[in-house]
C-alpha cells in the first residue's frame, strides 16, 4: 500500500525534472533525451536523493518504452523494413559476436572468473533501440535508409540476445538443452517474421471495417491499444521482449491508423517516455566504484562496449557505404535497460559480483548517454526525410 | 519484481475487456461506463478469475481517476463554478449529514457496535465524482447548471469527508484533537478556495508566455502535466484527495489550454480511465455474503446509500427547481473508491469486521453501477449544451 502522495509526487518529480533538463539541453543545442536521463541521475538516490526507483516509476517506465517503440513502429512501413532484412541480419550478427567477445575477453584478461566473464559479455550484446529510435524520431530521420537498418537489426538483435541469454543461463546452471534453445530461437524468429510479413496487410484489411462498425467513442484508438497489448503479450510468450511486440504492433498499424488515433497515442507516449528515460538515470550508482581498479575496469568496458558495437555493426553495414555504416554503428551503441536486465539475473543467481554488476550498469547508462550526441554528429547534414521517399533496394 | 508478461497482460485484459463490454452496453443503449465496471467483476477473482487486483492496475487506476477529474475540470470555467457555490455548499452539507445519519442509524438498529456503526456512516459520506463526471462528459452535459452544482458540491463534499474521517479516526483511537481537526479543515478549504479563485487567472496570464518561450516539443502539454501533478501533490499535503487537486488543475487550465494539449491529455485519459473503472469492479466480492443476514443488511445499506444522498442533496438543491434537484441528487449517489478507502481503514484498524467491510464495498460498487442509468433518466431530454463553449465530446 502506498501513501496517497506517492503517485502524484513520483509523477511530479520524474516528469517535471525530465522536462526541465530536456528544455535546458535543447536550449544549448544538445539532444533533450540526455537531459531526461541526467534528470534521473540528478534526482536519484546518489545526488539529490529526492527519489529512489519505485514501483510506480518502474511500471510507467516499462509502459513508456512500450509506447516509445510502438510510436517508432507507427512511422515505419513493414515492407520497407523487410527490404533491408539482409543487411540488418549481418549488422545484428556482427553486432552480437564482437561485443560478446570483447566483454568476455576483457574480463578474462582482468582475471575475473570464467562464468562471470561470459555473463559480462552477454550483458554487452543487446542493443536498446529505444534511445536511438527516440532520437531519430525527434529529428524526423526514421525515413532514412540507415534508420531502417538500425530498427530491423535491433529486432533481430533482440532475438539473438535471447538465444545468448538462454545459453549463458544454461551454462550458469551447468546444464545445456540445445533442443530447447533451438526451439526457443525458432519460435521467436517465427513470431517476429510472421507479424512483420502479414501484420500490416491484415491490419489494413480488418481495421477500417472494425472501426466503422463500433459504437464506442475513439474506437480506433481502442483497437490500436488492443493490438499493441496483444502483440506485446504474444511477444513475451514467443520469447522476445514485450517492446519487440510493441514495435511490430506499431508497424502493423502504421498504414491503417488515422491521425486522431495517432494523436491520442502520441499523448500517452509524451507522458510515459520520460519515465523510461529517468528510470535509466535512477539506476546510476557511483557507489559501485569504491576501488579505482573497478573504475578503471568500468571505463575499459565502456570503451569496449562502444567500440565493439560500432565496429561490429559498422562492418556488417559496410556495403551501404561508410557514411551509413558509421550511422548504423553509432545507432546500435546504446544498451539501456537490456544490459541491466542480464546483469540483474547474474547478480541474483550469485554469478556476478556487486562490483561487476556496477560496471555493467555503468556501461548501460553511459552507452545510452553518449549515443544521442554521436547520432547527432553521424546524421549531420541529413534533414528529416519524409517516410514516403523511394529508396533503392538494399540487401 | 514482476514477470515480463505481467504488465502487458494486465493492460490487455483490463483495457480490452473494458472496451468490449463498453461497446456491448453502448449497442443496447446503456452507458458504456457500466460495461467497464462490469468487466472488472467479470474478469475479477470471483467470476472468470483471469485477473486479481495488482499493483499495475492499482497504480494505473489511481492515475486514471486523476486524469478523469483533470479532463472534467478542463471543461469547467472556475467563475461558473464559483457562481453556484452557495447552492453547492447546501447540497454538500445535506449530502453528508443525511447519509452519515442513515448509515449510523441502520447499523445501530442492526445491533452492530457503536464505533463500527459510526465508521459505516462515515464510509457512506463521500461522493465519488469520477463516475458522474465521466457520464456527464460523455454526453456533453458538463455545461448544464446541475452539472456545475454537482462538481462544486463534490469538491466541498471531499473536504467535509476529510473532516468526518478525521473525527472518526480520532474516535477510533479514543482521543480527539479538535484544534487539529479545525486546522486540517481550514487548510483544505483554504487551498481549494485559493486555487479555484486565482488559478485560472494566473494560468491565463503565465501559461502563454511560458509556452511560447520554451524550446521543448509539446511544451504546452508538459506545462499542463506539471500543473496537474503539482496541484495533486499540494492537495494531498493540504489534506484533500489528489483528485481534487487534479480537478482544480484542470479548471485552472481550462481557459489557457489549446486543442493540441487537450488532445494529448485526452489520449492519456482514454487509456487510463478504464483502469479506474475496471478496478472498481475487481473489488466486488460476493464471498462476503456468506450469511443471508449480511446480504439483507447489504441491500438495506445500499438502499439507504442511494436514498440518503438523493434526498439530502436533492433537498439542498431544491431552490433550483425539482428537475435540477433530482439531477443533482442522482449525480451525488456514486461512492466509488472513496467509501472503500474509509472501509479499508476501518478493516485495517480492526474496527470493522470483514462482513461489514464487504457490505460497504458492495454499497460502493453498486451505487456506482446504478448512477449512470439513473443519470440518463434524470437528464432525459437534455442535449449537450455547447453554447459558447465549443467543447469536444469526451468519453
Amino acid at each position: 500500500m502506498h501513501s496517497a502522495v506517492e503517485i502524484p509526487l513520483s509523477m511530479l518529480l520524474v516528469f517535471t525534472s525530465a522536462k526541465l533538463l530536456s528544455e535546458l539541453f535543447e536550449r544549448v543545442g544538445q539532444p533533450g533525451i540526455i537531459g531526461e536521463i541526467l534528470a534521473g541521475i540528478l534526482i536519484g538516490p546518489h545526488l539529490l536523493a529526492w527519489m529512489a526507483p519505485n514501483e510506480v516509476i518502474r511500471i510507467l517506465a516499462d509502459l513508456g518504452v512500450m509506447f516509445l517503440l510502438f510510436r517508432v513502429g507507427m512511422e515505419i512501413k513493414a515492407a520497407e523494413l523487410m527490404r533491408v532484412g539482409g543487411t540488418a541480419m549481418l549488422v545484428a550478427v556482427a553486432g552480437v559476436i564482437v561485443p560478446f567477445a570483447a566483454g568476455w575477453g576483457i574480463c578474462t584478461l582482468w582475471g575475473e572468473p570464467r562464468i562471470e566473464s561470459i555473463f559480462t559479455g552477454a550483458a554487452m550484446v543487446a542493443t536498446s533501440v529505444g534511445i536511438t529510435g527516440q532520437v531519430l524520431a525527434a529529428r524526423g530521420l526514421l525515413g532514412t535508409r540507415a534508420a531502417r537498418v538500425i530498427l530491423a537489426a535491433a529486432v533481430i538483435d533482440d532475438i539473438l540476445g535471447l538465444i545468448v541469454l538462454a545459453i549463458v543461463s544454461g551454462l550458469s546452471r551447468g546444464e545445456m538443452n540445445y533442443l530447447d534453445i533451438a526451439l526457443t530461437g525458432t519460435l521467436a524468429l517465427g513470431f517476429t517474421a510472421f507479424v512483420a510479413k502479414f501484420g500490416s496487410r491484415t491490419a489494413q484489411r480488418v481495421l477500417p471495417r472494425v472501426g466503422s462498425r463500433m459504437h464506442l467513442a475513439e474506437a480506433e484508438f481502442a483497437v490500436a491499444m488492443t493490438v499493441l497489448f496483444a502483440l506485446s503479450v504474444l511477444a513475451v510468450y514467443a520469447g522476445v521482449a514485450a517492446i519487440v511486440g510493441a514495435f511490430l504492433a506499431g508497424m502493423a498499424l502504421s498504414e491503417a491508423t488515422r491521425s486522431r488515433a495517432r494523436d491520442l497515442t502520441h499523448g500517452v507516449a509524451e507522458l510515459l517516455v520520460p519515465f523510461f528515460l529517468v528510470n535509466i538515470g535512477l539506476q546510476f550508482d557511483p557507489a559501485a566504484f569504491t576501488s579505482s581498479g573497478t573504475l578503471l575496469l568500468a571505463l575499459i568496458v565502456l570503451g569496449a562496449a562502444i567500440a565493439s558495437k560500432f565496429i561490429g555493426c559498422g562492418l556488417g553495414a559496410l556495403r551501404m557505404g561508410r557514411t551509413d555504416a558509421a550511422r548504423i554503428g553509432v545507432g546500435m551503441v546504446p544498451r539501456g535497460e537490456v544490459g541491466m536486465i542480464v546483469a540483474g539475473i547474474g547478480l541474483k543467481t550469485g554469478i556476478m559480483s556487486q562490483a561487476i554488476y556496477g560496471v555493467v550498469v555503468f556501461m548501460s547508462v553511459m552507452t545510452t548517454m553518449v549515443a544521442p550526441p554521436l547520432l547527432k554528429m553521424a546524421f549531420r547534414g541529413e534533414t528529416g526525410a519524409p517516410a514516403e521517399e523511394e529508396l533503392p533496394r538494399i540487401g
